[in-house]
């Protein structure tokens, strides 16, 4: 089968500010990768209705998924559920199913589910709920988008537990060699040795180690006898650091 | 004047693979929002030449200034020069300016400029060059987009020659006061007060501290005494937590 595809929209005026910094791409570029999803691009945009809007339609068209973090919450600034709902032309209002899910949440712990916190349970009409192990406001899916909370642990948790119900394709699989050479030196090389193998992706990442030139350089594909086959290729042709 | 306003294209494969931790992005938007430039969204993308071209003219279209990280290095998959100077509409080949600078580099270690070095000469016609004080190879600006490395270091100090010669608007300031309450229990009132004062924008950030709740209410604006007025209301209305 295809790899599915994927983008994700980062949401929240603090990153682009440079106040936070947003761990949540990285951990899903991560995830998807070793789930057979591959990631094809992420965007980090501001607190806005109609750029939310804009962004989600854009990519929802493109990719087979769309990942959102952040803007889930109880305050003013939290305006991702109406945003994406209205992207994907879809009533929004207190779902009984996710006030349900709150109501237990807060009675448990002796507190009110107050206006503010029922703004939490506002779900658009014919979205899954994904469950939130750790503060119990779900995120949801739907269409193809999955709209998931900016705090990292909430996050990962609710994508821990929504990657297993999506299709994976092929998996990527890498290897790498470090080799004691600077990039300069094995580029004419490592072209030629892309160029013959069109079957791997060959990339290189420049490093310094006491003082010296060395290079880390990655075969990815889905295809593990060709990534090894290269890789031998590599360290026939270039000196290699271990470790 | 109008403030600034800006995109970043952070490029790479490694990024997208979760390989590589971008931080690029993280340091443009503090610097960029100390020098009063607002940086509206930021992109990451694939080495690819289309999408690089797609994404530059876009972007370029729509903000004052576009800053890209990534891919101007020696190896075949270093294409950002070439498809930033195709999308601007430019021609591209190994410039003078910037082949004095690389050939300098090199004579001084007793290394070869060879042509994969001399690749990170290419250099689109009438585009000005970024200064790397790190390893000698130049960036560049051409129109509003100024291509950048993707080694942190060297876009850091590339970033820390350009950033003064661009002019910044109105800086954006920000108070912060921590408030011994979860997000649910102020979200009500810190939405009136949004609504009271559209003169600043009012974020708010849970955390969890000791087992307790709290909200790490920011408060913006370009105008400092605006930002007072709410920072001492919001000292009104919640318990403090100092530090």
């Amino acid at each position: 089968m295809q790899t599915p595809t994927a983008a994700m929209l980062v949401i929240g005026d603090e990153i682009l500010s440079g106040r936070t910094r947003d761990s949540n791409m990285h951990h899903l570029a991560g995830a998807l990768t070793n789930h057979g999803i591959s990631l094809r691009e992420a965007r980090m945009i501001s607190d806005d209705h109609e750029i939310i809007k804009t962004h989600v339609q854009a990519l929802s068209a493109t990719y087979t998924h769309v990942f959102t973090s952040g803007g889930i919450g109880p305050t003013h600034d939290d305006i991702t559920a109406d945003a994406v709902a209205d992207a994907m032309g879809a009533a929004i209002a207190v779902r009984d199913d996710a006030r349900a899910i709150l109501q237990a949440h807060y009675d448990a712990r002796g507190m009110e589910l107050n206006a503010a916190r029922l703004r939490m349970a506002r779900i658009p009409e014919g979205a899954h709920l994904i469950e939130n192990p750790i503060s119990a406001a779900p995120g949801f899916t739907i269409g193809n988008v999955h709209v998931m909370a900016g705090v990292p642990r909430i996050f990962e948790a609710m994508l821990a537990g929504l990657l297993p119900t999506l299709a994976g394709g092929a998996q990527m699989l890498s290897q790498s060699l470090r080799v004691a050479r600077g990039e300069g030196d094995i580029a004419g090389p490592l072209g030629d040795l892309a160029t013959a193998h069109p079957e791997v992706s060959i990339g290189s990442y420049p490093f310094e180690e006491n003082g010296a030139h060395g290079s880390n350089v990655v075969v990815r594909s889905t295809d593990g006898p060709a990534i090894d086959a290269v890789i031998s290729e590599l360290a026939r042709l270039f000196p290699r650091i271990d470790g």
